[in-house]
């Protein structure tokens, strides 16, 4: 089902556009607008869960399995050094959208994303290169 | 298979006795002794796999779904307003042993874990506290 207020529900079921890097029958990726690192990314269900809580548990071992698969890839496609994985629940958990998302943050020795994170500009151009780098690492 | 000098194939395995909240065939789930917050806890498969990359793909599911199961049962448990799910991979990503984790930080409104994150000690008392709390939560 999808909430009719819910900005991620437009993103995931791509009534409005998204730098989409993967997308299957549950999920959609897409690059965060506020990115930690280079690379940063979300994976959004198209149907609606508030957060993990709400989720159910095929699509919870599908996400993780997803994020998996994805790092696995996308490592060396970025350069990467490493990659966070993170999943947050409730305001008190830094959660601002009502939607479950996991972030995919890819890691880069001496980067300044730290934790907690530092947001940056995603420019068009940068989103682009991004978007080009990532072609053809559907799973 | 278990990795000869890596401290989370010991604690995992018992072979160190560790504050654990959950146990099954797969993985074990114990107090992190420099929680971010009161009740801060890792999974950890009880078989040696440096990361994500190298998780199995059953694992994979298994953790996350673990994840959900546990801050499901947790939050009520431990009064707390929401949780991070937290995976990192390599140095560059903060990880500190190369044996595979995820950690479960439960957070409460006000609270000083931040991310990033700030560590406090585990003292045997609130330890043993937070086991009292946490029994039979067993899934």
């Amino acid at each position: 089902m999808k909430k009719e207020d819910c900005i991620f529900c437009k993103l995931a079921n791509g009534d409005i556009p998204t730098a989409t890097i993967f997308e299957d029958d549950d999920f959609r990726v897409f690059l965060d607008a506020g990115p930690a690192s280079r690379g940063h990314a979300l994976i959004v269900p198209k149907e609606h869960y508030a957060n993990l809580y709400e989720l159910p548990d095929e699509l919870a071992m599908k996400a993780f399995l997803l994020a998996k698969k994805l790092i696995t890839k996308l490592t060396p496609v970025f350069k990467a050094d490493g990659y966070n994985v993170i999943q947050n629940n409730g305001s008190a958990a830094g959660q601002t959208v009502f939607h479950f998302h996991m972030h995919l943050i890819p890691r880069y020795v001496g980067d300044d994303a730290g934790f907690g994170w530092k947001e940056h500009e995603l420019d068009d151009g940068t989103r682009d290169e991004i978007l080009e780098l990532v072609k053809g690492i559907y799973l």
